[in-house]
């Protein structure tokens, strides 16, 4: 197939997953470089389901080594990445998560880890107070850590491989903390599953780009008519296949997205990860 | 050129990026797919300085659309991104941070907010109770709003463009706050300068992969040793243009990453970004 036409397929394909996923129209350039990788972000799906062969090791590296090629802030490269390929580690892990049975068997799961403990080291190492021990701190490398995440997945994604981010392994930090042998003031950000897919996947529709992307200053806006708009859009092209707690809610006639949010958001999680991360030496004043 | 040549220069830009970039072999399978797509990924610098060309905004939306299909923590979808086109605003939140004149003459200037206003909203509107306010819920929207920040890089060099994040605009939180509007429990997690380069740019020298990427468990080590090490290997590659503050610190005779980072944060700095947080609404505990 020529060039072109490849470019053409890829051009349609963008079209495609953005309009099933936004309900909107997002115009493709046709002379765009790099259209076949526009493709694959368009069209990222969450797979949880993986095909019985291995993630090489010299493959996982390799896929390590691109996502910490990612932009840091100020260069402070606060992201480690821990491959757990010990079943009895990994095992310990999942069993904190017993509704996510992907974390135990998929063929590879990774934790990408903030690591705050360098910088304050870099200090004594050469002499210099650190008068910045503050949320600033661990905010930056938290958010290194995802900046890292989302590289690792955009590469695997681009081998052809399926992931499937983890933020439950924050449901029982101080679990991870042991077994991964966590240095202080290193948290876990998130998970990751990782394999060869075995389906296709869905799309997830997203809000429209009316509610997330924002010319200049928001605007004044009725945001719950935007979010009934979308519960709406979805509930006609991916329903939920089974409502959330129904022993307190009861069925729900009309079930969307706000109201499967509002029920998993209506019981108390994770209270206890500030107390986690001021324990591994953080403080978030 | 026929595919597979194209694959065997994308296997040897992999191999030479990683290698400058790392100092050390990563081996490169190449019957993999998606080379191109990984060279770009190993390759990635920062741009600073671009081309008198402007970003279409169709450009823009693409790539905003493109970001904004990464995942998202329970698909709450709490990033969003404010296109600055307005140079009043622009100029207002470039003139906070002196240091970094491309922020006000970038083609384009984007800020990734982690928007944390919708999830309580939600609960509201369909009558649950939200007892979540921690943390974690400021965790997931500023990780949710990293991880599409580093897909909208990555859509952007896909298509050729280059970019900076801008963490700096977190300096004056207050600003950023009043100039775009923000809604309550919404917060800037970065800016972004983008444009077509004006320059190749530099590929950054890292940390070890033996530093960063952890097989299961973190190991006793001697860091002070491998910090040293990266200072070494990073000053034959890519010499400190010069030294930061030396009215404080004097001319060092050897001056690498780990001098840099402990001048850089001997002073105090964005210690208000807590109190900004949690003025937003925000609970940390």
């Amino acid at each position: 197939m020529s060039g072109e036409n490849l470019d053409n397929k890829a051009e349609a394909a963008i079209g495609a997953a953005l309009s099933e996923r936004f309900g909107e129209d997002v115009a493709v350039d046709p002379a765009l470089r790099g259209l076949d990788e526009l493709a694959r972000i368009a069209a990222h799906r969450s797979h949880r389901r993986y095909l019985p062969r291995a993630v090489e090791p010299a493959l996982l590296r390799l896929l390590c080594a691109c996502a910490l090629s990612a932009p840091s802030k100020s260069d402070l490269q606060q992201c480690d990445i821990v491959i757990v390929s010990d079943p009895a580690i990994r095992g310990a892990i999942a069993a904190t998560i017993p509704d996510m049975p992907w974390i135990g068997t998929a063929p590879a799961f990774l934790v990408f880890v903030a690591n705050g403990e360098r910088l304050p080291l870099l200090s004594r190492l050469r002499a210099k107070p650190f008068p910045n021990d503050h949320l600033d701190a661990f905010f930056n490398a938290a958010v290194d850590a995802a900046i890292v995440l989302q590289n690792f997945v955009r590469a695997a994604e681009a081998v052809g491989l399926g992931c499937c981010p983890i933020s439950a392994i924050r449901d029982h930090p101080g679990v991870v903390d042991d077994v991964l042998c966590l240095p202080p003031r290193a948290v876990p950000v998130a998970g990751l599953c990782l394999g060869w897919p075995a389906e296709a996947g869905e799309i997830s529709p997203r809000l429209s780009l009316a509610t997330t992307v924002i010319e200049n200053a928001y605007p004044a806006r009725d945001l719950a008519a935007e979010i009934d708009a979308y519960d709406r859009r979805r509930a006609l092209l991916r329903p939920y296949r089974r409502q959330r707690n129904l022993a307190r809610w009861g069925e729900a006639p009309s079930y969307g997205w706000s109201e499967d949010k509002a029920r998993q958001y209506a019981e108390p999680t994770r209270g206890d990860f500030g107390s986690f991360v001021r324990g591994k030496g953080f403080c978030l004043d």
